[in-house]
């Protein structure tokens, strides 16, 4: 029989669903193939292509927007929202609006046009997570930003129009709705409780078992208990801890580490399955230490939104996470 | 430069992306081909292969499941949920979940395999809006149901698992979170000035144009101020009404009229794009009447959901609904 689960931080409901059970082998997905492309503004020797960097690691000598790096920072070329500007906020007769302030840059995760987060490397991943905290705490001194969202497009199913690896950021001047929820709903929990749902959520778990995937001495990688999607994946610090980009070195290594093993155990489970990855952190100048605890989202895309979706909000997810788990589980590498 | 607007009902925002305008023919979508399938078990002749039906239009003297019929509604094969047995409501842990009770069922909108809502005729189209709020009076008589969802998947792409033209209903247990948020939103736009949001809506787009798109006697057709998608398309009734299914037979006929008008818009404008239709009305057994609008909201299938949406809930549309509205507007049928 069919069950109803219910999000235990935004009190979201989904339906785990027997009667249309998919096993890994039973989606029909488009696997995530790295088309050679000889015109890729991401690759080393074409940093003219992009706008310029605002960020490089690994140079060791070489000019900015040269070759010479292991990993740069530019400004998105076709940004969704913009930096220059003052923010204006206006209604139009009932509505409201404001002009597109924001910043939106790319990440380019290694200087070579073949390499993904699964086969670069701990230290590439690593390098990444680093240069993504390095960004938003940049970002957070400019007053007009609320939010920093930093996530990944892997493959053209999930939404990469380029092919060469890399993560976004984008920031923007209200907080979004998906980020208001949870963290309201973290606040609510901890209101009640005097705890960290999230630490609550991680406890549970880890005594539990059915739902981890891995762990390492800083980070736990489990299939959430109300997943959204089949085979959906947060990876979690033990400590808690709710911004992201004050985490310490060493959490971010264990977390680069269990992010490249989970994404290759999916490669392998799910034949290169294309996925989305987002950064859950708190939002910027919220008193939210107590209660958010920031953590990672791996959602691949095995399955269409459909009108069901769109019009509930409430998703209908044909692998439970326990199966989901074991199957990642007992990959071995 | 882009634009960031907020729905006036739920507090949605959405970035309006000029840096990124797409115009109907820059979307690369899959048009919708109905392919010719002999085991179609929607097909006249094919009723053995349906589940038991629980309602038929047209019939003239033919018994139940047999040929000679012009709409019939069966449950779902493949349900999501189960009509059979007790609500129960249970913790596991930290965590809250129900077993799938609920009702699934399919209308299947004519007995020819290659008909759609565009083509099917005013006619047709009425029988299913008829029979789609036949079936949700019949259903809210069961204590267990919150939440009654009418929902269209054309198209593969859209999620349709079968091409044979047909909607379905889903009964909920609980209400859904996006519905939630509508009616919470309405209810507090009620709260503070006396108005339906929805009728205010109406009377200010009336009164601009710029984002009509067609009308009659007794619906509306336009593009919403803060659409989330390019070409989304929502049709309103004129009188406020909380209840679909207590429309009275004229303004059905008039939506079924709009509606096929639209869909034959959308099929000249954006090539036979797959879409989701879904039909927003207030919960069973809250008092809405004041405050709630019932409405159809269209949404073409024009673009990839990636990890910015997932993670935000924070839409990007390529195309303002202004130039929506354009385009289907003009269109000449």
């Amino acid at each position: 029989m069919s069950e109803l689960r219910k999000d235990p931080v935004t009190g979201r409901w989904v339906i785990i669903s027997t009667e249309r059970r998919k096993r890994p082998g039973d989606f029909r997905l488009e696997s995530v193939q790295i088309a050679p492309d000889a015109s890729c503004p991401f690759c080393e020797g074409h940093e003219q292509m992009t706008p310029k960097e605002l960020l490089a690691y690994g140079r060791n000598g070489t000019g900015p927007d040269t070759a010479g790096w292991t990993l740069r920072v530019v400004p998105n070329q076709f940004p969704v929202l913009r930096v220059e500007g003052a923010l204006e906020r206006q209604a139009e007769g009932l509505f409201d609006k404001m002009n597109g302030i924001g910043a939106h840059e790319v990440i380019i995760e290694s200087p070579r046009h073949e390499g993904t987060l699964a086969t670069l490397g701990d230290e590439a991943v690593e390098q990444v997570l680093r240069a993504a905290a390095e960004r938003v705490q940049d970002l957070k001194r400019d007053q007009r930003f609320r939010y920093m969202i930093i996530f990944k497009n892997h493959g053209a199913a999930a939404g990469a129009s380029l092919d060469h690896s890399h993560t976004q950021l984008i920031a923007l001047p209200i907080v979004p709705r998906e980020v208001r929820d949870e963290v309201d709903g973290a606040r609510s929990h901890f209101q009640t409780k005097e705890r960290c749902v999230f630490c609550d959520i991680l406890r549970q778990e880890l005594g539990d078992g059915g739902r981890l995937i891995a762990e390492n001495g800083d980070v736990v990688a489990l299939a959430p208990y109300a997943s959204r999607f089949p085979f959906e994946t947060w990876l979690l610090p033990r400590r808690h801890q709710a911004l992201f980009e004050d985490s310490p070195r060493h959490e971010l290594a264990s977390l680069a580490r269990l992010l490249g093993d989970i994404l290759r155990r999916m490669n392998q489970a799910l034949r290169m399955p294309p996925y989305n990855l987002l950064i859950h952190s708190a939002p910027v100048g919220e008193p939210a230490g107590d209660y958010y605890h920031w953590h990672v989202e791996i959602i691949p895309k095995l399955t269409k939104i459909a009108g069901f979706e769109w019009a509930t909000g409430f998703y209908l997810n044909p692998t439970s996470p326990e199966e989901a788990a074991q199957v990642l589980r007992d990959i071995r590498l």
